[in-house]
């Protein structure tokens, strides 16, 4: 639907952060930002003014979108914080949820001995941009869950969070979801869920950006 | 120099390895691949026969090249050490040196806890191809280092791991070396060095082919 989001400004988050260890190591996980970047060129193609708050994306950044860099957990906080007045906020970057309480300016050089890591939980920035002021602000999230409760554990997240739509999927299975091209979704709000079978991401995109459109 | 390495059988590892925590996070590394994935054009232009061990790379394996998937530190050294006949080994991935101890296969659940890791040494590969079986095998490895002492603790791992040449780079340099277009290196041997200044990775790749050539 062309045009269907004139005039609205959409933020996005994609990819994955990275939480340094040292120079050289860090803690990340496997999300390659496809979804989030699929959702910012379909936003744009709707002609929305679309800011993406991108983490360490592998993909290219669509054309058109105004593409802000955030690297770390904090930064996605800052970042997401300061541009919280979008008409529509999609948190699809998967952020830590925990990061070194230590980090080393150097590389750590190796020795023979193990070697103790400890980690602390970030700031949810999902969590308090669904707890703040909202100005009738829409606000989707992301559960990438695993294992037989993932549906549930998505719907609790759904209404902690006070979000208006999440999208979970099963990280578990393969060729879906993280770091692939297609994806298996189901999207949920307050009033029911829909579920998308396997498809590439730019559909997965577009149908969220269907409902996201039935609710504003 | 197009033929200059026709008949000879080239390994190269590239990219960086990620050692699972649980089903999504991971310990990784900077490392993009852009440096091994040029070694191994560059070799193929000189019309060896190039075999690529690729962990995770963010640009596209060249054309023409044999691609072997190694996500983990023990993937590569599987991998590599099956393939250590080649006549020229350039270990250019960025290969973990510790790995988390246990992996979760599900995501870990967030709670407001702290969380300990604990990593133990992985097999350094490298050395292990140094001390094994060499029957003429030109072996090159890499030295990510950082801070003042760096070009001595490459030379030092040059003698200890046996190698025939190393290729230092100084990582607390930003817009060079890992996950950059350009590098600046020294390349080493036991006769003595050769400093790169700042230069795209492909015109890199090719002089140390060309001090391989001249060791072969």
């Amino acid at each position: 639907m062309s045009g269907s989001l004139a005039g609205r400004r959409v933020l996005v988050s994609a990819g994955g952060t990275r939480e340094p260890i040292d120079a050289v190591r860090f803690v990340g996980n496997r999300s390659s930002g496809r979804m989030g970047v699929a959702l910012a060129e379909e936003a744009r193609r709707r002609e929305a003014r679309v800011t993406l708050i991108a983490s360490n994306l592998a993909v290219p950044a669509p054309e058109g979108v105004e593409v802000v860099e955030a690297p770390t957990a904090a930064d996605v906080e800052r970042e997401a914080t300061a541009r919280a007045g979008a008409d529509v906020v999609i948190m699809a970057a998967a952020v830590a949820d925990y990061r070194p309480v230590e980090t080393e300016d150097a590389k750590r050089p190796k020795d023979e001995k193990r070697w103790q890591i400890e980690l602390e939980p970030t700031v949810d920035v999902l969590r308090a941009l669904g707890e703040g002021q909202r100005n009738g602000r829409l606000l989707v999230g992301f559960a990438a869950e695993t294992g037989e409760n993932g549906l549930e554990r998505a719907r609790q997240k759904l209404v902690a969070k006070k979000l208006d739509l999440i999208v979970y999927n099963d990280v578990s299975k393969r060729d879906i979801g993280f770091d692939a091209a297609e994806n298996e979704v189901v999207i949920m709000s307050a009033n029911g869920e829909r579920r998308i079978d396997k498809a590439p991401k730019e559909e997965i995109a577009a149908a969220i950006l269907d409902e996201v459109e039935r609710l504003i």
